[in-house]
């Protein structure tokens, strides 16, 4: 491709305004996230959740659309009301929750959920993402201009406020999950915006020299390439591998080896061959 | 009556101090509910629960007297802190708390869970709860003047924040029960809150013209009607036929009605009868 | 001892700053809490979970470590992120949760068990406590100057915020145990903290005339001496007694008495022979 043509997309593709497409998209997906988890076997008979509780999946699904600046602005000490003081944002959010949950013969839910138009939506999520990424990262170090672990903390949250508040959105219709949570199993979608909130704060920084719209698009690309192929193909993470790498390392792996090689060692041959699988275990029981 | 006299009362219920004796029915009603809350059955030979943790009762109370207040400035980005640096208010709560809990041979609690006390008590209540609502409106649109919804929320949040608060009080006690919370089932209170708070709303956006004092001493009426009514005669939620008409006829009760009138149409005489009840749920499970 | 060597002493102890050492044996009893609290007994042939969910560990020592300023931030309303403000407090924090975490052969964590080793880290984080408690409640003193509660308050959790936090600590490692709180059974730590705060206040006020250091170096022996005690002698709260009598003082326990006494009088000799263990239990269900 043209440099040229490249870089005028890339330009293009910053100066994008978010609303109202890109907005809607996102709150198309949470409204659905929140719809995909309730439960889906109804007893023969009665209505299913949604109906009989409205005000229930509005704040959930409201909770989750503003997610980002929520957590966000408690953390940063400011009020967490502020997204409901953008009327437009709210009432196009509660527009499409209507639509998502409500609409006749469920005709949206069920289009948005056909690959070709979930791949759409995904796609402009991503937009959106990288979107507010970058404006929560510009935003922040105003407010902590040397606080870079804050920077990049706000940057993800922002990024990926949802799975952070999914535990609180499901106690608001009367579901508590404690066992599961996006730290202790993070996304990829959280991954990703940790790594693009370094890559925009490096960027600030000038350890990245490239112009703006360039560094910009590749992060919007790399979003959307790796959500599309997460539709598509079934990759799930693609930082798995060097994430078990690095705690195969630094995590107490290598030790782990290094005390594994000397036990062998010290033992002899025949103990070592019948008690090759559960020696670990033992090992860690002698610890406690 | 008089229009003069009336006007005159409803100008005294406007000026109404709250403190001593509205905040002290306040405070009396929210120590009872902590106390209420609590298991009824002990095991024999052991102690009630509120004897042997005062610690957490006196944190459960105080966290329901101020659970508005707490609330609110958690939402508003203020401290939450706050309502404790008003001593005469936290001693006075402490010597209810006390007196409802603690009293010489369950004197207090006794007397007040009789029904004509509780009349009174309740009464009072209610014409605090509409003083907080109006101060808390006032307060938030000066705060952000044009953000309506935060207006309504703050106004509903200070008069029915204990429901809210509920399921955290329950946790100082040791207690979660996810599974029900105020938005899931919002009681008429909270409702008759939002009502209330729309109604101050409208009236400083001077779409209501009669003068304030009527409209104040009509919400009190209202809140205390209601509040007589669901004491003595059992009435506990006087909006539910209309948010049923309005979920019928806005939360797909409409569209279900017009599929089920489409699907019967279609299907065979005999298979209908055989399946008129069941038929919804078989409908629902085509769709996942 | 003389009295202007023991002066010297306090006077030095009062100058003592806290970063590295004190600082370093707070984060060190922190980290240690946090895996203490794992599950120990791992299913043969699987790694223990502080090697699959590093971020999980990370984060939950993270918010012991800085419990105190995180919950104090947000009752005050100021930024709950502050205290990841201070890059060197958590790189030094991250630090030592790696060493106590995934140090060669697990060194770090079993030294750090070994009585001798685990005195002398107690004892310094008590008297970082004794540090935080006097900084925040003079810093609380300058916000509210009046507020004498809040000042209490805000000094005992900077003191013993890491117990309060626990429920929300277990929450990030996926482990939700709503029956007990810091609250529901203070441990001896937040008591002492709730005296010091309380002392800390009084010398303010000028109701305690002695010279700065010798309270302030009074405080941390106490703090000292017991924690010392409790690890050594296994005296794990000398405030029982105390308030063991309070209560079976003012929380009804001398009422129960005296109406044990009048209904005693009352019923007849055999009765009272054969009922006098589960009696109290009938009139607690008399009472519902």
């Amino acid at each position: 491709m043209d440099p040229q043509t490249f870089m005028d997309i890339a330009t293009k593709v910053t100066k994008l305004k978010m609303y109202p497409y890109f907005d809607i998209a996102h709150y198309t997906l949470m409204c659905m996230s929140v719809r995909d988890d309730l439960p889906q076997n109804q007893p023969a008979g009665t209505q299913p959740f949604y109906r009989r509780h409205p005000l229930s999946t509005w704040l959930s699904s409201m909770l989750l659309c503003f997610a980002g600046s929520i957590i966000a602005n408690i953390l940063l000490g400011e009020p967490a009301i502020t997204p409901f003081k953008d009327h437009r944002s709210v009432l196009t959010a509660t527009a499409v929750w209507y639509l998502v949950f409500y609409s006749p013969f469920d005709l949206v839910y069920k289009l948005a959920r056909l690959l070709p138009f979930k791949m759409v939506i995904c796609g402009f999520k991503e937009v959106q993402r990288a979107s507010k990424i970058y404006a929560a990262v510009n935003h922040t170090a105003k407010l902590y201009p040397n606080a870079y672990l804050i920077i990049v903390l706000i940057g993800t949250i922002k990024g990926a406020g949802s799975y952070l508040m999914k535990n609180f959105e499901r106690l608001i219709r009367g579901v508590w999950v404690p066992g599961t949570n996006e730290i202790l199993q993070p996304t990829f979608a959280t991954k990703a915006c940790l790594v693009a909130s370094i890559v925009f704060l490096l960027e600030r920084l000038n350890y990245i020299q490239a112009p703006h719209p360039l560094i910009y698009f590749g992060v919007v690309i790399f979003f959307v390439y790796f959500k599309l192929s997460a539709l598509l193909l079934g990759i799930h993470d693609p930082f798995a591998p060097f994430e078990n790498l690095f705690c195969a390392i630094f995590m107490g792996g290598m030790w782990d080896a290094l005390r594994r090689a000397v036990v062998r060692e010290q033992k002899p041959q025949d103990e070592r061959d019948r008690n090759d699988m559960p020696m670990k275990s033992k090992e860690d029981k002698k610890k406690d």
